[in-house]
């Protein structure tokens, strides 16, 4: 993935040059382990493969070629940003680096050892001068999501324009009312930065080009319910994962390719494995880029994964915004009704969450879920045990996983699903 | 401490008699180790020594007597929970086990293994049937002040009566609107509870009652800056530990009666230590009773503590509510304002911690602060890393300790507290 072309570019994005060579070409032969090797992908991936191959190449030049237009970068970390205001004051939205072990040495002068490994990712990213989109972006935005995420930012902001909004833990009517403030604090903030005035006509497109976003992930979601699956997971998540990356009315086009040649291999019974394979649900955390790791083993192991509810995954793409608003105040009132319909952990009680799990395992004919939860995830780890008694009585099997980054529990991941897959297959 | 005159009482509160006879043993030898072992304490507190003495016992009692004339009982973990509108209602606000190891295997079937001690405590005393506090309780009342706390409490509340507040985690305008919503619910609930209407007699009653109690905390605070200490800082924990559990009345008294003998001591150039003894400040996490380990660590190792800065401590009693309101909404809002100012690790960027942190330090003369979180605790642990910086700053030598309620770091803490004091000896 290193590119002479782009040297320049990262040059002036101040990045570790070497380091960061060394990253692209490990991340690189990463990738061609996991997911080049698949056998019987459907031709429409070749356009992910070539968008990861240029994550940090091609992808990073538009941004740039953005802003020498005067546009504006926001980077974020969590689906609670409003994507829909971002398009609609002209700025580009993406996420940022946080899926592999970097800088952690130095991400731990700022934050605690006993931090999950996303949050020392971002920080450890930004340390060490390896994230072309951290490094392009005019403002982060963070949320209060969770107590990790929420502290980190603060000694984040030292190192990067921050702008962190409130997202409360309950639904209250005035927790929704904080939210739809803080929603107005964001759409002034992005006025203010980008000098881009928030029109009801520019809203409502921002509105439509992410529900189309939306709809065509829905869309691939619903498709993986077909027996034998169209799709591996790994595929699913990569494309989820550009999801925050790539430009959105782009990536749409591409997914909906994508899901027609998925129909038409339903059409002919084909798959991605044989029928009958054991259909795993992943559930929990998200997965960043390049946080495959479960995966892999998951479908090394004999399953093919047909879901992923996480916010890398349907927690991201299961509601819309309502269209019918016309009025500005009613738009941003859309907004926040669709937001604050996020089953997210960070919300007390969050039984929404285990009732969106249940069904969707079983509109997908999963056979089993693996709950995924990063290391002092305390959110999702605390939701284990939840989702573990909701899935028993629905009489779907799971089993919960909590790891990190590091390759060290590799081969006992490996015995524990290789088990698991045993148990759901027979 | 076991008594078989309270065995009835606690049999008929469903507690493990012999396991609670067994922890109330451990406990006495515990507090004659570390409290009565020491020199020279003043008078006023043999008063302590007898409610503790007592805390499963008499207070007990009391606490049945006042249920059997048809008071409720509300158990609290947090400082967040206004005491004042639990007095207006005529109930009793007690705090809830949560300072030992005590039914810990049960504990983490409920919530995940890296969960502070004190979270994993309070639901092991409960799961144990440890906690007479606990069995007393007409509503448990907890806060979503962390992320540990938030999600256990979802388990918890499986097996308590269970009232859970919001507390926002910034100080805008919104999250107070959202706050005083959480408090007029938590009055709804209390008036549901109790049968009692809290009129505005009755509020400005219950703010008059704790304001006098955190005054009389105050007085300790301050007395403290005297060198020689005329009191130790287990002795001064302790104190605050029983502010959570005693009838507030009588303990403003008390206390009130023991800071008349500590200006005596004062006035006669008298103290706890010899003047000159290394002056150490607590600051972290709060130490529910029998968490004792690390002051006794500290005050071992040649130094007296001069203050707390924690929920059980100064956060809890440095702010009074306004007593000059007359309405009911003017109340409201003046118990708002004063929980809005407290300075816990849940707000972002909550800088006021770091200002009060100094200021403290130099009012009270401490020679070095020792932060002191829990393992897990990710807010405070974030919080280290801006308290070390500030304190460095205003020339206060800082040293970081993050432990749980296990025995088994004692000689590695004992290491690093005496290399400390000796350091800011010299």
């Amino acid at each position: 993935m290193s590119n002479p072309n782009y040297t320049q570019m990262w040059e002036n994005l101040n990045l570790d040059l070497s380091a960061h060579d060394g990253l692209l070409e490990v991340l690189g032969k990463f990738y061609g382990d996991i997911y080049l090797s698949q056998q019987g992908r459907l031709k429409g991936m070749e356009y992910l493969d070539f968008v990861l191959s240029e994550v940090h190449g091609l992808r990073i030049k538009e941004l740039q070629d953005a802003k020498a237009q005067g546009r504006k970068v926001i980077g974020t970390f969590c689906v609670f940003v409003p994507e829909e205001l971002t398009l609609a004051a002209d700025a580009v939205h993406v996420g940022l680096c946080a899926g592999a072990d970097a800088g952690t040495e130095q991400a731990e002068q700022l934050v605690p050892r006993n931090t999950c490994a996303l949050i020392k990712s971002f920080i450890g990213f930004k340390m060490a001068r390896l994230c072309p989109y951290t490094e392009s972006c005019d403002l982060v935005v963070g949320e209060t999501t969770c107590d990790g995420k929420k502290k980190a930012y603060e000694a984040f902001s030292e190192h990067v324009p921050m702008h962190v909004m409130e997202v409360p833990h309950t639904k209250s009517q005035s927790a929704r009312e904080l939210f739809k403030a803080e929603v107005l604090r964001y759409k002034e903030q992005l006025e203010k930065l980008t000098g881009t005035t928030i029109t009801p006509q520019r809203l409502a497109e921002g509105i439509r080009i992410v529900n189309e976003k939306r709809r065509a992930l829905q869309r691939l979601s619903a498709l993986r319910a077909s027996d034998p699956a169209p799709i591996s997971g790994r595929d699913a998540l990569l494309i989820n994962q550009v999801s925050f990356y790539d430009d959105p009315v782009r990536f749409t086009q591409s997914v909906n390719t994508l899901c027609d040649q998925m129909e038409e291999r339903i059409k002919a019974g084909e798959g991605i494995t044989p029928a009958g394979t054991p259909r795993l649900m992943l559930s929990g955390c998200p997965m960043a880029v390049p946080n495959w790791k479960l995966p892999y083993i998951m479908e090394s192991s004999g399953a093919v994964i047909v879901g992923e509810e996480s916010c890398i995954g349907t927690r991201n793409t299961r509601d819309l915004v309502n269209e019918s608003a016309d009025s500005m105040d009613a738009m941003l009132d859309a907004i926040v009704d669709r937001y604050m319909k996020i089953d997210c952990a960070c919300f007390t009680p969050n039984d929404e969450r285990t009732g969106n799990v249940t069904s969707m395992a079983k509109e997908l004919k999963a056979d089993g879920i693996v709950h995924y939860a990063l290391m002092f995830c305390q959110p999702y780890a605390h939701e284990a045990f939840k989702i573990d008694k909701a899935s028993r009585e629905a009489g779907i099997p799971m089993l919960a996983i909590e790891t990190d980054y590091s390759m060290e529990d590799v081969e006992q991941l490996k015995t524990r699903v290789e088990a698991f897959v045993e148990m759901v297959r027979s």
